[in-house]
């Protein structure tokens, strides 16, 4: 399987995410930046802002390669040489709190002679809905499930562990699925099968999340609904900027800032010391930031 | 000199600036927290939020010890065996866009039988004001300049370099003084000369920035002018997420969270691509966050 054929179907897919999300929108639309890396690749950098029911949304696509700087061998342990990476890359900030943040990334690697796939999908909800994660957690296990019995809690507990404040002692949502560097080896799947999965990923994004929107777009907020989310979304660019592999890989590779930064939200709010009062909903939610909940 | 002595002048200086901030800002009241650390040590934090001048501003003093943890080991290539570090550090954030954000840290460190003193004060306005810069960098001139005539220049190298986003090809601010590390074999003083060096830099903060609050805080503002004041504070949280060792140091060696990110801005804005007008007052900011430009 050649890189361009994995690059030209990631494409496909970010198109048809955003016609899908613009048309759950109902308002706002994706604008298009082109953009090249000197030293080799570039991307387009889909951006949609003040829609209906977005605030902030962005669908990347990149395909960068060259040489692997100094930088990146320190990084992320890579061998020197030449570097290949494709990949799509979303993260959409709503304005009404109770509809939840969502990410997602699906990415292949080369390396010299090596390759690899990555990717996941993860949800922070600023009040976690139980109903709404059990929804999520069961669609992406329906898709682990046609490829391999045991990726949905095997990759489960990687987003448990990956999308973590050790900080604050918090998980960044309810999780999903992560996972990365799968090969043959470690897989025991053709690189087809892993390709066919990924790309099945990337297909459950738009279906899964339009659904979401679709339920809570219309409930009604309060300022303090706002306030939390701020303050949620504060914790957003906390694990963004000091623990996200993604954001680090980019930053350190000369990408596009404004590509990689799209990940943060359009507002967020830091208090000092803000502990939400004793049972109420927004003490739910940060009680169920924990690992290892089964959410189904 | 013993420890202690160290610890009980940091202790002062941070009593004397709350005093003197209080006054300037007219409204505000720092109220304390005195928090403790399981390995060893403890701090207090005092935060004053809403005031007249002031929106959110920190002033903590800590002494903290213990056994050095591995990921201290790994993050400051320190030894093995124990450390102990004390110090004031300080972050303002105020409503009126035109008061320009301020930073500044007095630190000592000991590990086995070394020791070293640290600390810089750095000003970031979200409207340079080129009058300011020169009195701010003047002030700091002439502390520099009763210890050591090298001090200024080399000092105010040193923070250009540290207070760097290199992302963004962009300084934090106008920069200041920061030093590291300085010990007898490095400076050629005494451990009382240096330590009276870094006792004066703490001592410069309140009269230099309350002059810069009174002179500014006042300034009619504008919608565009609090937009353009959460953009810079955007850049502010990515400088101390993504480089400031004082963070790091803070999260690796399992700092008290809330005391480290007081340095957070109460909100901050991300527009995705933001790029000011040609020849308006914020491009004519942007223009003059380069290292090495001579204020004075």
């Amino acid at each position: 399987m050649e890189k361009k054929f994995i690059a030209d179907r990631f494409k496909a897919i970010q198109t048809s995410i955003c016609v899908q999300i613009e048309k759950e929108d109902g308002q706002g639309v994706f604008q298009s930046d082109i953009w090249e890396r000197s030293e080799g690749g570039g991307g387009d950098t889909k951006i949609l802002t003040n829609g209906n029911v977005l605030e902030k949304a962005g669908v990347l696509f990149s395909e960068v390669f060259g040489p692997v700087s100094d930088k990146m061998k320190a990084a992320f342990d890579f061998n020197s040489g030449e570097f290949y990476a494709t990949g799509v890359s979303i993260v959409m900030h709503p304005k009404n709190p109770f509809v939840p943040i969502i990410h997602m990334n699906i990415r292949y690697f080369e390396m010299g002679n090596s390759w690899w796939f990555g990717g996941g999908i993860d949800l922070t909800p600023i009040y976690i809905d139980e109903k709404e994660a059990q929804y999520f957690h069961q669609k992406l296990k329906e898709v682990c499930d046609k490829y391999d019995q045991q990726y949905y809690l095997r990759f489960k507990e990687w987003a448990d562990n990956y999308f973590f404040l050790p900080h604050r002692n918090e998980t960044r949502g309810i999780g999903g699925i992560f996972f990365d560097r799968l090969t043959t080896n470690n897989t025991g799947k053709t690189k087809e099968e892993l390709f066919d999965f990924v790309i099945s990923i990337g297909e459950t994004f738009a279906p899964v999340y339009t659904q979401i929107m679709n339920t809570k777009k219309n409930v009604v907020y309060s300022d303090k609904n706002k306030e939390w989310q701020g303050i949620r979304r504060s914790r957003y660019v906390e694990f963004n900027l000091l623990y996200d592999k993604g954001t680090k890989f980019g930053l350190e590779s000369d990408g596009r800032v404004e590509s990689i930064l799209m990940s943060m939200p359009p507002l967020a709010e830091w208090h000092y010391n803000y502990s939400p009062e004793k049972n109420s909903f927004e003490d739910n939610t940060l009680n169920l930031l924990i690992k290892n909940k089964a959410w189904i």
